[in-house]
């Protein structure tokens, strides 16, 4: 796996006949559907994209060339994480992600709606350079609140069971970064473990699944990476190694 | 049924035992809920309410006081049309509205996410005084495009098969208030059956099924309730007949 972001002018590399997952290394949404991806052990590639300079061929496979996009047969995608993830659990049936229990599963995808307001305080707070708006924080607060309440209630180790499930997946990205607020000087967005006790152990048994730890990244690549675009030019391939090269004369492709 | 939208101050009638739907007779999302529960014959009851002046005890039932929300146990609830829908359709399996096939399943859902751009430029084009972006208009027509290339290449009568189903359902509440459009003097919104062939004729054999007949109302009555909300003043209880004994004496209660 490469952690360039292809952009304008590149080409679309060739089609292995794996699953391909259309990406960007710090998007919450495509993340979503990578740690699907893994969760169900499934085989695929992932071609990350510089979403301000979109690789023309992106829209072949998400109209809106948002990311992800799964392209699941040559040529053939499905668009929008939510989507996608539904799509890879029923369409692989082993190792089921999401409840079996119709009001579990209702449930399940109110707990992510009544989450949403806590995603978009995130996002006002990592990306707007304007003065927070106070109900910015409580609405995200509440959004913590609400998850901690749920867990207590429910009384399993992840919100899913005893292991993870496509709820957790699909909360997981944003906590993930809402760790990095702090560090961008957002103090009032610290989880304070003594407030946050049962969330806090869930941070820390979410990051030990398998399937999160391979695309983990700590809270202080969030934060280099969120400064990076608050200040409108998003340092896609900050983790790209091969980018090195670049360095030294450039080695002919073999 | 009463036509009757219940407000802050009114009491919450009692529970019947019934699945209970909270909605607003004229809320596109509300609709969506109420063909499901016609489709798969489900007995209910139906409560109306006034959404500029909420009653109290909506707050139980969804959190932000949005309808549709439904009561599937005494004072316990779900919200969100899709999130009801699917639960419906899973709980209650006779007569099931979902393809089965996952792909399929996904595609119905990029098909509705595709659809989106034209509810929104309904939004605009019913509700907004402010003059009409051009672009409106591209993306209305878009989405309506869209989904006539959609019916074409599924070939069938209705979006779901030879019987309408979730996708139906889902589209359809929209579709019915698009034809008010052009009574409000939104000529350009008008679905010309010249160049929509296909789409007129989907649009004739809905109003025939048997779950959307119960239910439809007029363009002229969707137009009226349009016109009433976009001055500021929603006439939400217009259809309700119970009113004129408001013109006598009140009847005591049997």
């Amino acid at each position: 796996m490469s952690e360039k972001h292809l952009q304008t002018g590149d080409v679309l590399p060739p089609y292995s006949g794996k699953l391909r997952l259309f990406a960007m290394r710090f998007c919450p949404y495509a993340e979503r559907s990578v740690l699907v991806l893994n969760a169900k052990k499934l085989d695929y590639d992932l071609v990350f994209i510089n979403l301000d300079h979109k690789p023309e061929w992106i829209f072949q496979f998400s109209p809106k060339g948002t990311v992800p996009a799964l392209e699941y047969e040559q040529g053939k995608a499905i668009f929008d994480s939510n989507i996608i993830n539904v799509y890879l659990d029923e369409k692989y049936p082993d190792a089921p992600l999401q409840a079996t229990d119709p009001l579990r599963r209702a449930e399940d995808k109110m707990l992510v709606e009544n989450f949403s307001g806590a995603q978009s305080a995130y996002y006002t707070a990592a990306f707007n350079a304007q003065a927070l708006q106070p109900n910015m924080v409580e609405n995200y607060h509440k959004g913590l609140e609400g998850l901690q309440k749920e867990m207590e209630s429910r009384g399993t180790k992840f919100l899913h069971g005893d292991e993870a499930g496509l709820v957790d997946f699909t909360i997981w990205p944003f906590l993930e970064r809402f760790l990095a607020l702090p560090l961008l000087g957002k103090t009032e967005f610290a989880i304070d473990s003594a407030k946050y006790g049962l969330l806090t152990t869930y941070i820390e048994a979410m990051k030990t699944v398998p399937a999160v730890k391979a695309y983990y990244l700590a809270a202080e690549t969030h934060a280099k990476f969120t400064e990076s675009r608050a200040k409108g030019d998003p340092n896609y391939n900050m983790l790209d190694t091969s980018a090195v090269c670049c360095m030294r004369p450039r080695k002919k492709k073999e």
